[in-house]
């Protein structure tokens, strides 16, 4: 009976802090949808600087892009944060072709995979089929020795959520290249990780381990991947591969930060990634993340919203292809001492919002939860334990107690699109775009609101 | 304290209900997203038809391609319902011209509402620009005789669902041309209904009174209708068009129908519609209704599904323009003293399915509420009052008792395709499509187990 009462309470006093809230809410939505710049500022962003890969000239004028854009709206502070981060180019060459045993030749649409080496020249080798990493670990050198092994794992369609898909054949992207090489393959070309049947490759980063013999790896269009499987259940099929992608020395680079101050310094964080690959114009991944972050901080500045707590927008650098830009992030607040007591971020494209995901106590998720009819009329509805982010993950290690949200994106269409030619500014929604905005200044002022 | 065990006893029979369908909803999902045939049949729809609007020879390709269809699923039965519907067609002459004072001219982009007379020739008038129909009926003979009346009401874009911006403006394209018509205007343009600002006209659906003076009515993109309202500010504006569409006799057409026999013969009957407007290929509007439709009958019978009732799956004809597909069928089945439990119809898109709205009493509501725990693990969360369809809104008439439910569908992307060119094919994306068709499917089972 006791729990039942105190059920009561809870239902009452969320009743009349929904009242409290939901006049202003209600503004923020207005303004993203009315006077929004969300669509705007990623427009250029996609158009006037382009895919943007960390240690690119495009990398160094999105973060002039950036400060820029922040600078124009006046904000409290806006300042660079300078880290270290990697330089891998894609170079200028980059083809594959396959031949059967009847001599038929199809030119394959790939990309190599962030962080590969390159082919040196022509390389030719027998394919090899395995179906993911851990069938390739149980294979002997003798079986893989000289060939171009295809990891031809596919996406799950039975999953609801895509990432689950995505998160399963992750392997094959990340690790499979530096297991080949293990076993002494010439090179690895995988299925690339994709929802659809169609023919973009997708990019990604790769891992070496240091001593490994390093071989290249690439990926290729799911077409192209359905193709070469029946190909190679006929008969013997050769590869012929040249891509002349390299790593260069570390470069400088920077986090773009803007701040409104607040009635005290514990800080409020969010943001998304800056950088994007080197395909496409990086408009879901993760332009959208920049537009939303950017546009939340703009709006509660235009209402005259008077924080409780510092909140402070971040574009970090280098989320793509080493992370440098958030582990450097939580290096750097850490030393200085400053608390941080939320972290949020946008990096699962400008689709429709559908809430939020909670990495936090159960606590934690009963207090986003406890805004749920609120945000409800405004078509958020999912709050759920789960993942906050790549950028703000290092940050836990320095705050174990901070809550950190991610931002709930219906993610059907997400793998159309990542990390491929075909991520473009025509592929966002200015409403769906306009309301992950808004959902993410919601977070940010209640958070602000309820967090001590 | 009774409300409350009453409560507990909701909850712990929700729980068990859940745990024993589950499964069953999990092997709809399973087949929708792995063996999926919505999307290839919304492929040969628009494709092999394409732009069906009744009384068309394309709607007439639409019912045998429908029938077909149909009748290779094998289901128990298959069969046409003869109705009798309007025919309109748009012409082969339809073109619009601005001059401002300077002289500029522009060619605007407008397509003729469905149902509009003709201009008989070129006709040049005055634009008098007027908000709404509500400041319409405001005027004076005097100030519209002779006019062409520019209707400009724009979407409000603050509704975060877009039909209620449809809503608002629909009597501008409704009813605007009847009311100018009364006035003596010259002809009407519209504003067309439209979420984003682009250069799409979209087409609709008008009324004339039966004495009124029958004007011609077109609608013009968005940027037309902003451009138009800046050189009005400027001076005076003449509009000239051209328009050849015309009303032909009544013909006969079809309802197109597919069962499955249940141990009784209470009927549970599910649709959308399979005519069109005739531009575009009528993808979302409402291709994706008819290919979620005939795909959650498939979907129960490659199950083996043993329903408890008649399951009846409609492809409705003439809902754009007239609606005789949905008020024929309400007359005819209950003039045969068919029993009517429950009616479901999709017709908001191919987009992301989000729930279900339910016409019908609190009892109702709450018997659909019910599963939302269960619901939510597929991604569907929003269980409310609201509209069930234009096709099943007739059946209420004969079978007040009935439940009725629309699938709702998020609706940000619905009002950039909608009776314009640009509702093709490739504007749907094909997970969402089959999510519709398992959410389709999963509320014909519930209903199914739950109505007696």
């Amino acid at each position: 009976m006791k729990k039942l009462i105190l059920l009561l309470l809870v239902i009452t006093s969320t009743t009349s802090f929904a009242q409290t809230d939901s006049t202003f809410i209600r503004e923020i939505y207005d303004e993203a949808l009315e006077k929004g710049e969300a669509y705007e500022n990623l427009r250029s962003l996609c158009k006037d600087i382009g895919a943007r890969i960390t240690g690119s000239a495009e990398a160094e004028m999105a973060v002039k892009w950036g400060e820029k854009l922040l600078k124009s709206y006046n904000f409290d502070n806006v300042y660079l944060q300078e880290i270290k981060v990697p330089h891998w180019e894609r170079g200028t060459t980059e083809a594959a072709w396959i031949e059967n045993e009847a001599g038929e030749i199809l030119k394959l649409d790939i990309l190599a995979l962030g962080g590969s080496i390159g082919t040196n020249g022509l390389i030719t080798g027998e394919v090899i089929e395995v179906l993911d990493v851990k069938a390739l670990q149980q294979l002997s050198e003798n079986e893989v020795k000289g060939k171009i092994v295809f990891l031809s794992q596919a996406f799950d369609k039975k999953n609801i959520q895509t990432f689950k898909s995505y998160g399963a054949c992750y392997p094959i992207r990340g690790l499979g290249t530096n297991e080949a090489g293990k076993l002494n393959a010439k090179a690895v070309v995988i299925r690339s990780l994709a929802t659809p049947e169609d023919d973009f490759p997708h990019t990604g980063t790769m891992h070496y381990d240091e001593d490994v013999n390093k071989i290249p790896g690439a990926a290729m269009s799911t077409n192209n991947a359905t193709l070469l499987s029946e190909w190679l259940k006929k008969g013997k099929v050769t590869l012929k591969m040249e891509m002349d992608c390299k790593t260069y020395p570390d470069v400088t680079s920077y986090n773009v930060i803007a701040e409104m101050n607040g009635k005290d310094d514990k800080v409020i964080t969010w943001g998304g990634h800056l950088d994007s690959w080197d395909v496409g114009e990086g408009a879901h991944d993760d332009g959208a993340g920049i537009a939303h972050s950017i546009e939340a901080l703009r709006i509660l500045k235009e209402l005259g919203y008077q924080p409780n707590h510092k909140l402070r927008c971040v574009l970090f650098m280098n989320e793509e292809n080493g992370n440098m830009g958030g582990k450097s992030y939580a290096k750097i607040v850490s030393e200085k001492k400053e608390e941080h007591i939320c972290a949020i971020e946008s990096d699962r494209g400008g689709f429709l919002p559908v809430g939020f995901d909670v990495n936090g106590t159960e606590d934690q998720l009963k207090m986003v939860q406890n805004y749920e009819t609120l945000l409800n009329s405004f078509e958020l509805y999912r709050f759920r334990k789960g993942f906050g982010g790549v950028d703000i993950g290092p940050l836990k290690e320095y705050y174990p107690n901070m809550i950190q949200l991610g931002m709930a994106i219906s993610s059907q269409r997400y793998f159309n699109y990542h990390h491929t030619n075909n991520d473009v500014f025509e592929a966002v929604n200015q409403r769906e775009l306009e309301l992950g905005s808004a959902a993410m200044a919601t977070m940010v002022y209640l958070m602000d609101k309820t967090l001590k």
